[in-house]
């Protein structure tokens, strides 16, 4: 698998930091908390990627110190510039590279000298190109900055961007237009890393971190696990892998974490086609799936396979405990999306809850005897009684049966106050049990009261019932994988 | 199967007319097209259903008569009420009826002494229950309407709505706010039904019929195939399942007409508690699903497994031919998205096809060495150059070695023009192969031009590589299961 001289200490089972070079480690802090930020080929030509960098770090309110290189000019975007960075007099933190590959080296050895704490490597040429010259430009980059204990986020990649921090050191400006959150993405492909973000401001879901790996020069999948599960800002991890040059690493870190966050991966580059893209791509071998998702999995990794479940998962996790069991019940307002719910249900793992008894009991007191009334509960003809409703939930809340509920309720004319009639049940409740749930109106109907009962911890709503039962059954499988199987 | 007595002659495979009613399905013209509504059990009180169904009626701009019938009021909404139908001197052409299920027999007697062309029974309470009376009074009222030649769509449905005709007949006036278009419904659930309405909405998908069979008195899955299948109205047709009767009845009349209009179904209750649930639900056990899925494939129907790629698929049915083969090229603008969409398609039976030599060559020409070139093509490195990205995809439009295309670019700011650089050139295609697209990027960047686009009919877009994938593999299903299995 290995078709690179790893500029890392053999690997070893031996723990952390056997594996992770520490110095290195340390100073991914600083590449991700700088306070000075160079732009290495800063532009302020629109057809340059140095413009667009600049555009980003400036239009994303990076508070600390933006200093733009290029020896042609002597402001940037207004911004005083500097022909290099070593005629920079203060320390520089980051140092963002945007320049042709072959001017690459001698920019290395001039940070090097800046001892510049981290390298965003944006520029492409590299191993992925056809040219065996590319992979040995990288071989010596690697060399240097290994030497040097420099991490260097790409090359070949968009950049990387630390909403907590302001600081957006990508070529895409818009990825500042995202909320702060606690979820992290580490991912091998600039295309989907944009997807998620997009998809994210869409859903008006927070992020942390986006990370571009690119062709990893020495930041890989295992660099920034080590890194995030230490991060305060990071409660939920994704990782877009299409292949490694190391899966041990990352595997034995994630391993030795196991149980501390919560991890996710989506994983391309399976068909015969995608492997040959994958190669080409950023220079790996995507491998075998199945190994690679055995290997995921004993390590405590989540495998989810497309992005929208990866992010309702991801959103999911970071809203909401994991269930404690697998025993879902099922309370729907009408019956036909409890069954499109309780089939995934089966299909993926979850077991339909036998309430106790006196659940039971206070179900059958509050439905009519024409209602489905054991799990999954069609709650459809208590519409009109909101108490009813209100009922039949804090039943199934207090079930020590019970470990997890998908609430899943289609407006009707007839059900409007449905919604109102459990908020303050919910609010209260705070999701000690996770619920996902599916309320779903014509636009602007329910709309403010689904978010305020989301902003409110009270659930996590999604679009379809097959979704809600999806992102239970990802969630009781990720409980598994972190307690290692124990309960599985 | 079987386990009520059919209405209908004993089945057969002679054809059409030996399977379905034929005054019946004449009738079905009227219950759809109705110049005069009564609403027997019309209310102006909003905790009735007779309420929101005058609501829907009158909200939603019915252009016909509507006759509110009840014996305590002499006008509702303002519009002149009667004690009964009979009372009404015009002719009826559909009754609405939201009563209580035991006054139902003696509005059924009414109905036919009214000579009412269709019927809409809301109404719940019958074989659904629990107790065997509901069943025979279902059964005692399926006699009275087969006499008669009445279609019933219910009982135990949220009702039907026909946009073409300004035509809501449910107890949901929210209905109306759909936009006309050609994609018809026909349901066992009214959850999914709502849920399908709401997507669409949000989508801005148009609809034309929604059907809620609820417990199919006598208007079942082959009546409404066989009306669908010759209404104007109508180019893709949807089922939700969740049981049958008889589902020789819909198999043959899917298999008389394959090739006629797409048809998509999903089907739950395949979990076990499932099966039970949809016992209840609508008085049918849902059966084995795998026998299901195997003879509505056998007819042309083809399936899909959940509600939003149901919806995918219908849209795109909607708006552009399905595949003559299954060759499909993929064009992405990053290489992630691209290697996403290549396993789906490998999984689901697409094949990633083979450029010509000269279409290669173009390709060769406008891309450089180091981008993915071959199938499937990494137009990354032309960004900047709307030109080449116009030459890449006006080539593979031509390659008759290329039956479908997937056209997939994530936003990044330095491909800001691409969507503007190839929209002429897509509206002039107008999809004379299909071409799926998912071209995303943050709120109000590309959204209007990729709208235009697909007003224009030059593409269908998705929200992920994955769905668009697996759209175009169901269309290519779909045109395998339209011709009989002669391209499988």
């Amino acid at each position: 698998m290995t078709n690179r001289t790893s500029p890392y200490p053999e690997e070893t089972a031996r723990g952390h930091a056997a594996m992770i070079d520490s110095r290195l480690l340390k100073n991914l802090r600083s590449l991700f908390l700088p306070d000075t930020v160079a732009v290495i080929g800063a532009s302020d030509n629109p057809g340059k990627l140095g413009f667009h960098v600049m555009q980003s770090l400036t239009t994303g309110h990076f508070a600390g110190t933006i200093v733009p290189i290029n020896p042609g000019s002597d402001t940037i975007m207004g911004i005083n510039a500097y022909p290099s960075v070593t005629a920079f007099e203060e320390p520089v933190d980051l140092a963002i590279v945007v320049l042709p590959a072959k001017l690459v080296p001698n920019t290395f050895e001039e940070c090097i000298e800046k001892e510049v704490k981290g390298i965003v490597l944006i520029t492409a040429g590299f191993k992925e190109i056809d040219d065996p010259k590319g992979a040995e430009l990288q071989k010596a980059l690697a060399q240097m900055a290994g030497e040097a204990g420099i991490p260097v986020v790409g090359p070949n990649t968009f950049g990387m961007v630390n909403l907590h921090h302001n600081l957006n050191a990508s070529f895409t400006p818009q990825f500042s237009w995202l909320q702060k959150g606690n979820i992290s993405l580490v991912s091998q492909s600039g295309g989907i890393s944009h997807l998620i973000a997009f998809m994210a401001m869409k859903q008006d879901i927070g992020m942390s971190k986006i990370v571009g790996l690119g062709n990893r020069l020495n930041v890989d999948f295992a660099e920034m696990l080590a890194y995030l599960v230490d991060d305060p800002d990071t409660q939920v991890i994704i990782l877009y892998l299409e292949g490694l040059d190391e899966p041990r690493r990352l595997i034995q870190v994630a391993a030795q974490n196991r149980n501390r966050k919560p991890i996710v991966a989506y994983k391309t580059g399976n068909a015969e086609v995608g492997d040959s893209a994958s190669l080409s791509h950023t220079g790996s071998m995507a491998g075998k799936h199945e190994i690679y998702e055995g290997a995921l999995k004993q390590s405590g990794i989540l495998c989810i396979d497309n992005t929208e479940i990866l992010l309702d998962t991801a959103r999911a996790m970071s809203m909401c405990p994991l269930p404690r069991g697998g025993r879902v019940a099922i309370l729907s307002g009408q019956a036909g999306p409890g069954m499109a719910a309780s089939d995934v249900c089966e299909a993926e793992g979850l077991n339909i809850a036998t309430f106790r008894p006196r659940t039971q009991e206070v179900i059958n007191e509050l439905l009519p005897p024409l209602a489905l009334r054991t799990n999954p509960v069609d709650m459809g003809p208590a519409w009109y009684n909101a108490s009813a409703i209100a009922g039949i939930v804090k039943a199934v809340m207090d079930d020590e049966n019970v470990d997890a509920i998908l609430l899943l309720m289609m407006f009707a004319s007839a059900n409007r106050e449905a919604v109102a009639g459990i908020s303050a049940l919910l609010l209260e409740w705070k999701q000690r049990k996770p619920i996902i749930a599916c309320l779903i109106s014509p636009p602007g109907i329910w709309d403010e009261q689904v978010v305020a009962l989301e902003k409110g911890s009270a659930l996590v709503n999604v679009p379809t019932p097959e979704r809600a039962a999806r992102v239970m059954a990802n969630l009781w499988q990720s409980r598994k994988l972190m307690d290692g199987g124990k309960n599985g």
